[in-house]
């Protein structure tokens, strides 16, 4: 899916590559600022970052797509309300607190726009409020109204980079992916990297651009965008209140041709999802699923899914182990509970290239058995260490490698397909997740 | 929903306590056999258990239901064919190995059957075939065929702990429930731990009776008791190959009150159903889910489920952490991705009586934080010790209590009800599962 093959040897290298794909197309400036504050539901110190996305020039021409979590963040809700606006001029982002459902929430949220705009000469409903972090916890929003000061004086243009690192809140490192288009570029950056099966997932991405692309074509382009790319995606099958994709042209560079920047688009987001899965919560596998000759996309997509989400399955991946068994299973569980009668008779499955089920039978041998097990080592990010503290947090600050465990299923039973990206599951999953909040 | 509220001390008493509920109904007799073996497909040494359960007489009055994954067992396809015979006289089960899509696998089990029947003098037809295990190996057929006579030479009355004792796998400890029936009774055994989410899970489950109910009436009542207890629970989402649940009844007692009977039959399903949570795979902490006030009882059953099938909250529920920000989103994804429009204006949810949501927003404060964890707390198993090798593992073998995390959602938007049981997400579920087979 990764339009690259990278390999990393450290945080440095990395660290260099991703200041390489960051230039800021022209129009945009970025900039961010920290305060520390108590959460008011649970007394304990704790740190926000603001992240300020802003426009030289307010622009028509931008585009969003939030969860479809039927308890959606206060800042969906207004999200949603400026897809009707005029112009788009800022993006103001905070981190900690994803005030969902939070008393006052909406206000909370306006509040902070009206402030934001204020500082660079906007109307409030030309400002997006985002919001990541604790679900259920208020805003600390006259502290984060008085840091608003200190993001907006930090305004840089030249990289993304800044952004993209204080966007994050459980994410190893930041990911930024670019496409040159024409004499332009499309930028993007995201936060993963739990609560990750966007539909979308608190997963927040923002593309920039600055190839003048008009409003409805850049909604449409942005929605199919999505659907194979962030929406084919999971690191643990829950679903942010959360999830927002944006999309802002500053519309600096004349666009010769819609069609190369969509192909732009649709590659930054299937690298910028690939890196979220990489990125996800304890992930020391990435899993990719290649589902072909269904019956329908809706069944190569659920299959790819119901592979990737299977608990077992993902378990047997964290050991190296090539417990295929279990992936037969989550393909059995999917179709009888949810299309039952599906003839399954000519179902292969493949894991690294090596056949392991045909004719409904497992084909399996030590040799095999053997091949499977390397096939698992070779795409480990990272060798699990047992910590003395029972804590376990992943060694590495950075991608060493874009391998991925990969799975055919031809379903044989029609011509559609889907490819589907997720993770294993970890102690370094259960370890950042069964105390996140202290 | 378990009938009872014990507190066990330690392995002694809880032991003492199952040895009391075990008394096997007139008409049975159970054994057992043990033999080492390797594995075809990855050679390394392993050691199966046979179980026999065998009636005095052959009898009409029994009950199966099966899994409804897709890629069912061997011994599920000999299964579903044995419910048309006239009689049932014996079931033989292993475990290791589930004799799931493996070359040869329905030969296999019907091997096995003609060799259990030419040992008891019936035909091969009145014997059910049942295995657990790793999916995808092939049965040493030969190895389990010698093993034979030796269980069938250990077949004795009056208890059945030695059954419940040897089908299982990666259970702690042996679960027997039993129920009153006028002058008989009713007594069940449930193999657990892991890829539990029946419709049915390997889950295996033998119900045992002397009360003479006679086929059509017991595979109605086996249906509705299935379905509100082991099709209510869920360990880990994942859906076995290989669930079964059996009932037999050996006519030794007639029936005086179907109902009262139903009502038993009921009783030991939920029991089981609780205990094969509470010994599940890793299971720190049980949840239970009472569902009130929804549209429909499907609703209510899949708003359950979504709650304690999501890893996030089931992370922080391991970690005695009142994420309750968790579970709002558990039900919003549901709902956001399979019943858009649905009203959740009226939603209100419960903690350990507590309240933590209503009117569309948390309704949280420092207090009610406190009194949460002390419920976290409460309802915890065991705590985790974080293991010098890396391999987390629990430090009891039986359950110390019967509490539950008790979660209760008010959806507000009708009058049906469910309750689902399910567990949390922890190291030790990690650890059993990222190598099992090793």
């Amino acid at each position: 899916m990764s339009s690259t093959n990278l390999v990393f040897q450290n945080r440095d290298t990395h660290r260099a590559w991703l200041a390489s794909q960051a230039a800021l197309p022209a129009g945009f400036r970025v900039g961010c600022a920290r305060f520390d504050f108590t959460p008011r539901e649970a007394p304990k110190p704790a740190r926000m970052t603001l992240t300020l996305i802003a426009l030289e020039q307010p622009t028509p021409d931008f585009a969003a797509m939030f969860t479809r979590n039927a308890f959606p963040g206060a800042p969906i809700v207004v999200g949603r309300a400026r897809l009707g606006e005029p112009t788009l001029g800022a993006i103001i982002v905070n981190n900690k607190i994803s005030n969902v459902c939070a008393p006052g929430g909406v206000e909370a949220a306006e509040r902070i726009c009206a402030a934001t705009a204020q500082l660079l000469g906007l109307t409030p409903a030309q400002v997006l409020p985002c919001s990541t972090g604790v679900i259920g916890w208020t805003l600390p929003v006259d502290a984060l109204i008085a840091a608003l000061p200190q993001a907006a004086g930090a305004l840089v243009t030249g990289s993304v980079l800044p952004a993209a690192e204080s966007i994050v809140t459980t994410d190893l490192y930041p990911k930024v992916r670019r496409a040159s288009v024409g004499r332009g570029g499309i930028v993007g950056i995201a936060k993963g990297a739990g609560m990750i099966e966007p539909n979308l997932a608190t997963m927040l991405v923002y593309l920039l651009t600055d190839v003048r692309v008009p409003r409805r074509e850049l909604r449409a382009m942005l929605a199919r965008a999505v659907e194979e790319s962030f929406n084919t995606i999971s690191v643990d099958s829950d679903t942010s209140t959360s999830d927002t994709v944006v999309a802002l042209s500053s519309g600096r560079v004349p666009c010769d041709d819609p069609a190369d920047f969509e192909r732009g688009l649709h590659q930054v987001c299937r690298d910028l999802a690939e890196d979220v899965v990489r990125n996800g919560e304890g992930v020391r596998h990435v899993m990719r699923v290649a589902v072909q000759n269904a019956a329908s996309s809706a069944l190569a997509h659920a299959l790819g899914k119901a592979v990737v989400n299977a608990p077992l399955f993902k378990c047997a991946v964290a050991g190296n182990d090539p417990n295929v068994g279990r992936l037969v299973q989550a393909i059995g569980k999917h179709v009888g509970a949810h299309a039952p009668g599906t003839d399954l008779s000519r179902l292969r499955a493949r894991m690294g290239g090596v056949e392991i089920f045909a004719r409904g039978v497992f084909q399996l041998d030590p040799a095999k058995e053997a091949a499977l097990v390397a096939h698992l080592r070779g795409a480990e990010l990272y060798a699990s260490v047992p910590p003395k503290n029972g804590v376990f947090a992943a060694p590495i600050d950075f991608p060493p490698h874009e391998r991925c465990v990969e799975l055919e299923i031809e379903v044989g039973n029609g011509t559609a397909s889907a490819t589907v990206i997720g993770g294993d599951l970890t102690h370094e999953y259960v370890s950042e997740n069964a105390d996140y909040r202290s």
